[in-house]
């Protein structure tokens, strides 16, 4: 532990930190194939779904697109992505819309719904997401996580890792930087944080990725905290 | 009752409908003037300031200012009145920002704590007041009240009674207008949601102004439903 002021905040990053994305989207695209009748490698359609996520945001982050929600982002990555598998055909308006919004039904990591709470009795706790107001306000009621705010890239309009989604969340609560610490299983948006000014907790999600999936290094950046889970930030927060 | 669908959603007005604001804004603008050793008609002060608080947000709503805060409104309302009141000398800036963020503290409606919650047992509940988010998340934890999500005004960037604020606030949570009640205490916050297809319940509040304020007609624009309580809202759609 730094010598730095007990954060009067939490932000969260969500996708990988406090929900299993990948676990849970492979079980839903799974679902959602055997209703529509269609075969194709569920996790590998997954992993390119997923695998659009920077290229769309980076359109907006750069300026070369005005500021459009994830849940639109999603939708046109998951028309791309059935034309690609062949299964077009498969899915009308009313079946893609339902497979995107399946974003809202990730759930939490084991040790997620006791470890925000236990952050929250320490300060606030915001979602500070790419993903958009109504997906994080949807995601919260089905993993049964409590927000203070829904915070991050929609009330910013601009996707992290862009400054102003950070410094935005921070004056959303009223607070400067140096009193908020985000929480993140990633280095890139701890990085990003911390250039800002905020006060980092590395949460190690070694399953993210699946079992051959890539990890981030834990420790090599000096992170304030660094973790194997949500509950272990407020207890190294209160040691 | 009317037959519509049961509401997937709740949003409220704040200022009036859950929190008592004149009441707790004469403690705090008592104490306040207490602190700085200056003396004024406490309550005919907080009336004043909240009679700014209209004609503030009229700039930003006609496009005459860009998008702007409460919080700052209020701050800029707030050195008006100690001028004109000619007290402007006891409050430095420090001071002006603390007694500005005393809209943070409001106290809710003995009702309002049970009521929000019983409603979320129905669906999704909401802030959608022209407080900016962070006024609305201390608030929130002042108060003891759980959202889902902080909507309203800061998000979409505009002020109620702007239509932009009621649909922007429905699509932050995936919800078409008709499947989502608006609460409040005010006919006009009302028939500005009811205009853009919302549900509508109307909170009495007679004694949001004080013993000698106006009151807002309950039952004479024909809500979709009007009580007593937030409690009683959850009550008449169970019924």
């Amino acid at each position: 532990m730094s010598e730095k002021p007990l954060p009067k905040a939490f932000l969260f990053d969500v996708f990988g930190t406090v929900v299993d994305w990948r676990g849970s989207m492979i079980r839903e695209v799974s679902a959602a194939m055997g209703r529509a009748g269609a075969s194709l490698d569920t996790a590998a359609f997954v992993d390119a779904w997923r695998g659009l996520y920077q290229p769309s945001m980076e359109a907006v982050r750069s300026g070369a697109r005005p500021w459009t929600i994830l849940d639109t982002l999603h939708r046109e990555s998951l028309d791309a992505l059935l034309g690609q598998y062949g299964v077009a055909a498969h899915f009308d308006a009313p079946a893609r819309q339902a497979l995107t919004r399946a974003w809202t039904r990730l759930d939490p990591w084991p040790d997620a719904v006791d470890g925000v709470a236990a952050l929250r009795r320490i300060g606030f706790v915001a979602s500070c997401s790419n993903g958009d107001i109504a997906l994080m306000a949807h995601l919260a009621r089905h993993a049964g996580l409590s927000w203070d705010a829904i915070l991050g890239a929609e009330p910013n309009r601009d996707y992290k890792p862009k400054p102003a989604v950070y410094l935005g969340s921070c004056a959303q609560l009223y607070l400067p930087p140096h009193e908020v610490m985000m929480v993140a299983a990633h280095a890139s948006d701890l990085a990003a944080a911390r250039a800002q000014g905020l006060q980092t907790a590395f949460v190690a999600r070694p399953h993210e990725f699946g079992p051959n999936g890539a990890l981030d290094p834990a420790d090599a950046a000096g992170w304030d905290v660094s973790v194997q889970s949500i509950g272990a930030v407020a207890r190294a927060l209160s040691g």
